[in-house]
This record gives C-alpha cells, structure tokens and sequence, in this order.
C-alpha cells in the first residue's frame, strides 16, 4: 500500500504543530492525524502530559465508533508498545482498525519500543516520513532518554581576558544591552536555571526570563545549588513559579531534575558552579558573552576546571560566533554531548 | 600657477616608492620626484637615513647645473626648514630655482617645520597633494614624533577562558599553526620585539621572524625587559641582529628605543610585561589570539593591570575580528592611542 504522499505530508507538518500544544515534561510531546484513505482529515490529537491519553488515542476518541476502519494514522513518535499509566498504542491502532501508521521518530524507550514490529505483524501498513524533523521536536526528551539527565547550556559573560568582574567585585554592566536581552530569551528556552548559593548571595537575582514584547514568554524555574540558606528576603523567594534546591553532587541532582520532567537546564553561574559543572563533564553546550574590556585581577570566570596539564585542556567545537552590539556570543559544544 | 595634474599625480606615487626604498629609523622615509615645467621626470631621489641627504637634495644632485630653474618638486614630506647634519630643503629648492614645490604630509617637528611658508615666501608656488597617502607612509615616525615613543602592540594567544597555560605551566600548542604562522607575520611588521626575562628564561626563543616563503622578512630587533642575567646559551644571543636590554620604567626604556629609531615595538609577552605595559597605560594596539578551548587554573594571560572597580575597566575598540584557522583574531585599540 503506498498511502496518499500529499496528504501524509500536510498531515505530518500539522502533527507537529499539534505536538508543540503539549506540554514539556517527563513525556515527549507527540501529535497524531488521522486520514480518511481518500486523504480527508478524520481527526487529531496530541498528548497532555504524563498521565493523560497519547496522541493517537486522543485522536482517536474523538472519531465516531467504526470510522477509524481502514484509516491512516499520522503520529510525529513511533506508537508504543507498552503498557503505562494507558494502554499500548499499537494495540489501540490495531483494535481501532487502522489500515496504515506513518511515524517520524523511532521510540528509544527499552519498554515502549518496538510499537512498529507489533503493527507490522498485526497486518498493519508501516512506513516513515520526516525522521529529521520529528527528531527535532523531541530532540531535548531524546537526549534526556539517552543520558537520564537534562541537557546542560552553561552560560558565562567575560572581559576578554576572562574576568567575570573587577577586583572589587563590581561587574555592571560588563555586556551591552544586545547581550542582555539575549540571556532573557535564552532563559526562556530552557526549562529550568540553575545558580549557586554565591550568586544568590551575592546578586540577589530574580531569575525571571524578560523577554521584550513577550509577557508571556515561557518562565524556566530556577534551582539553587548549594548548601547555605537562601535569605528570607531573597528575590528568588517571589519568583511565579517558585524554585528547587539542590546540592553538591551535580550528576544525581541533574537525575532528580530530569525525573521532574525538566529536559533543558541552563546553568548561569557564578565562577564556582560554572566551573564544577565544566569539571564534572556535565555542560553540554556554552553560551559566552565576550566583551570588549580587559579587567586583570583575581576574579576569573571559571576556576579549576580539572585541566592540570596542556593534554586535558577542553577543547571546544564553536557552533556560533556573532557580534551582539558591541560583545561578541561564542555558542560552543564541548564535545561531551552524547 | 596649476602645475601639470597628471604628471604630478604620478610623480607623487613614484616619490612614494622611493621613499619606501630607505630605512626606517629616527629620520622618517621621504621620496622626491623632479619635474620640467611640461612635466617630464628630471630626476629622483630618497632619503637614506640619518645623516644623509635628504630626499630633495638627493634628487637635486642628479641633475646638472642650472638644470632644476623652473623645475617641480615633488615630495612626499614637507621639505624641513632648520640646518640640521644637512642644509635645510627649503633654502637648497631656492638655490637650485625650482618654480613649484608639491607635497604630501606636513613636517610636525618643531625645529624642522616651516618650510612651506619659507619657499613661498622666497616666491615658490607651493601646493599639496595626497596628504592621507604620505601621512600613511610615515604613520609611525609620526607616532614617534607626537609621543617620543614608539608604538606598542601587545600580543598574547590565550584560551577562551584567558588563560596562558595549563596548571603545570604546559602550552603547546593551544592556538594553531595559522595563528602562529600570523604571530610571524606581525614580528616582521614591527621594528622590535620585547619579551621579559621570564619568558627568555622559561621557553629560551629565537625570536627571529619566519614568515613562509619570505626568507628575507625584515627581522625585528629582540629586546628583553627585566633585571635577571640571560643566560650564556640562550637561543636570543643567536638572535641575527643582536638583541638589546631594558629595565622595568617602561616609558623611559621606550624613549630610549624612539631614540634608537625603532618606530614600533610588539611585545610578545609573558603575562607579567603584557599587564605592565596595560597597567602603565603603554599599549596603543592589542592582538589576542582566542583559542576555542578552556584551561581554568591560575595560569592568567594577564595578572593586575591596575583596575580596581569597574569604572577602571579598559574599554578596547575592537578594529578586527578574523577566524584564524579555528582560532579567532582580535585587533583592538584601547584609546589610548594619540
Ligand atoms: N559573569 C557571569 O556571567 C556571572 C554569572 C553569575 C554570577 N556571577 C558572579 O559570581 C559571583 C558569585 O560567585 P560564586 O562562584 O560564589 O557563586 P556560585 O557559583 O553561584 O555559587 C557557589 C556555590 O555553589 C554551591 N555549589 C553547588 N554545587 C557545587 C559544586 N558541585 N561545587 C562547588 N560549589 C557548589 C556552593 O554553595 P554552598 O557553599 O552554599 O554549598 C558554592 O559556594 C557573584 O559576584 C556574581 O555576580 C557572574
Ligand atoms: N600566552 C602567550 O601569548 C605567552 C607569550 C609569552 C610568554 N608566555 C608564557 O609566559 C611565561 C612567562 O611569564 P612571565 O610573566 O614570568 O614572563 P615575562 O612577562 O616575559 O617576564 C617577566 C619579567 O619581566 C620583567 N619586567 C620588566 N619590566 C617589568 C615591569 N615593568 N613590571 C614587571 N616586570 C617587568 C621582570 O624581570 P626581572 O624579574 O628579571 O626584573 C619580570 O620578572 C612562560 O611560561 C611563557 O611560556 C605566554
């Protein structure tokens, strides 16, 4: 059977918009369409969050008994073939009528997987489109089931010569106002913030995303590492949605964030924290702000990394350098990421 | 009286390259070109250092007698007024009857200046043409005469992070061989070269200028700054040109190198003599060759360089910013430059 190319292909796109309606979280997001076989769209759905139907069967609830019979499921994620809080999605297809199931992704999930096997021996017609893209929607759940961890941008702002601040302490403003407005939004495309007790206690930080023309744009919540107490006035203690604690041992931390559905975490310093995440092999990506200034003095942006001879330097793979008003953005992967 | 436009023009980018034909030194490099009244080339001249003819005198000696009365002179410099080892232009260019005088970059020095007005009131028509040109010529002799001091580059190649090294001293190699093969580049573009005893005496460099494919690159002279002895088999006592030693007054060693005829000086570090010259307000130009890699650990490119609090901070205009292989060039101004 080779299905509807034109339709299918409409149908995939409109499945990932639909997907981006869903929720971040511990699940992927997943959107499904389901074609009459002369290519008519029957229904759609996408998925909730943990707990709640997957897509296919969202859309498939909203179909009149028997209208599924000999239809053709657009899902952006392979069907799963296991049984969670809801039943196997493979089984629902096959139960529902299903003549044809066309997916993106492939499920890496040990339990879940192998949702196409089960279709294709129960006589359905299996096939793919947009590998690519539905990777990409689900690139962050993707690297999460690959490591068990959230993906890690650590960000710093330097002099050139690699100083976070004067030898007094004072740092305003080291970046321009281009650089600035870049760290909100890059807040707001991570899921959750992460700073030490330092930064708290030094800065006193809010550590909302201010993105401008976007009151709405989406809040990451933001994790305090470390074992001091945050101070009773502290700013952090207003944020809207509130903030996580957590301790020394980044790994089993990182762990415990991913397990709460936090798939992106984005790491904004100090020095101390910065470099402990640098030392443990756990930044994935970096986001630089180089300005145009030279400081000397002790405060350096990174301390011992765990570099203790020129054979361990940390090499870095620089995927994006651009001028943001007068600083320069380094964007580079540390070659660690899996 | 309007001279010959076009013959002149010519004549003035000719009495360039002769110019550029003489050394570099405490005189500035000036090219003079003769012209017949229909505007054919009399004779040539240049300047070949102190206490030779000046490019005038030089180009008037060429000829026969009587053969310059009615002539243009065309010359890169403003010719001097004061009797200096030579006679002054001026009253030589009267002597010899030449009409008309044309010239690029006005004299600034004090004793010397004043030439122009002497020959037009001795009766000569005198006119300018490509001042920005003839000034670009000599914009180092310039720099000397405004300020008694050469110009200084300050160079360092550092990590990301604004490290020199690794913790245990290691550095090989943290840039790549482009930027090395432009570190060359750069010495052969400066009259001298300064490290500190403590780079002599940790790496023991040649300091020689080995550009590819240019086995006769001007080699600047090497000076090393600080008070411990060099040692008897250091590689720099093989230097070809000899090398020559400075104290820690930064601002009068470098009076005495002006004083020597170097124009400009790279300093080539360690971190130590780079924060001193930063620190004594001494380097005009900055070239920083950012490695994409992170060391952390105590081995600073730069240690103080006197800024306290963040109003201090150096502020640099970046004048370039080039990937260098998979290093990143910057040039940069720190304003302090006259
Ligand atoms: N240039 C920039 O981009 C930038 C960004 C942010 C902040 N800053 C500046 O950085 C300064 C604060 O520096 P900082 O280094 O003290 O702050 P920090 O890195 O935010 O906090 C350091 C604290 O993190 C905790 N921590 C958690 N896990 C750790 C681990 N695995 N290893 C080590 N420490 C861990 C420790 O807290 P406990 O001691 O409580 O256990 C430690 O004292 C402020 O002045 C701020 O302005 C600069
Ligand atoms: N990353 C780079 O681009 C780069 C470039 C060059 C060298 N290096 C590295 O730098 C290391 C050497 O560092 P370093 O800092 O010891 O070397 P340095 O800067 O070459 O030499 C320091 C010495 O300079 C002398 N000096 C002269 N005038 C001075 C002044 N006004 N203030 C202070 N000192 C003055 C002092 O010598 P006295 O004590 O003898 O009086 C001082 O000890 C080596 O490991 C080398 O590999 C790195």
């Amino acid at each position: 059977m080779a299905g509807n190319p034109v339709a299918e292909r409409d149908a995939m796109a409109r499945a990932r918009e639909l997907a981006a309606r869903g929720p971040r979280g511990v699940n992927p997001q997943v959107g499904a369409v389901l074609l009459s076989p002369d290519g008519r769209v029957l229904g759609e759905g996408w998925h909730r969050g943990a707990g709640t139907p997957h897509a296919e069967v969202d859309a498939l609830s909203r179909l009149r008994p028997e209208e599924a019979r000999g239809a053709t499921a657009i899902v952006t994620l392979e069907p799963c073939n296991h049984t969670g809080r809801t039943g196997p999605c493979a089984e629902a297809l096959l139960a529902a009528g299903v003549a044809r199931v066309v997916y993106a992704s492939a499920d890496p999930g040990e339990a879940s997987s192998g949702g196409a096997a089960r279709l294709t021996s129960g006589g359905v017609d299996v096939d793919r489109l947009d590998e690519a893209e539905g990777e990409a929607l689900i690139a962050d759940w993707l690297f999460v089931q690959r490591t068990g961890r959230p993906r890690v941008t650590v960000k710093w702002a330097q002099s050139l010569d690699g100083r976070a601040a004067a030898a007094d302490g004072t740092s305003r403003w080291i970046t321009g106002p281009e650089a600035r407005a870049h760290v909100h939004r890059e807040r707001s495309a991570h899921d959750a913030i992460a700073v030490g007790t330092g930064t708290v206690l030094a800065d006193d930080p809010l550590l909302t995303a201010r993105v401008d023309g976007e009151p709405d744009a989406p809040q990451p919540i933001p994790v305090v590492f470390g074992t001091r107490e945050i101070p009773a006035g502290a700013a952090i203690r207003q944020h809207p949605r509130g903030y996580r604690t957590a301790g020394h041992e980044l790994e089993r931390e990182l762990f415990g964030l991913a397990a709460a559905g936090l798939q992106t975490l984005y790491v904004e310093g100090g020095p101390t924290l910065a470099s402990a995440f640098l030392r443990a092999g756990l930044a994935d990506r970096l986001t630089i702000y180089l300005a145009p200034t030279l400081l000397g003095g002790p405060r350096t942006v990174l301390d011992d990394i765990g570099v203790g001879t020129i054979d361990e330097q940390r090499r870095l793979t620089v995927t994006r350098l651009e001028q943001l008003g007068r600083d320069l953005l380094v964007e580079a992967t540390t070659g660690k990421e899996h």
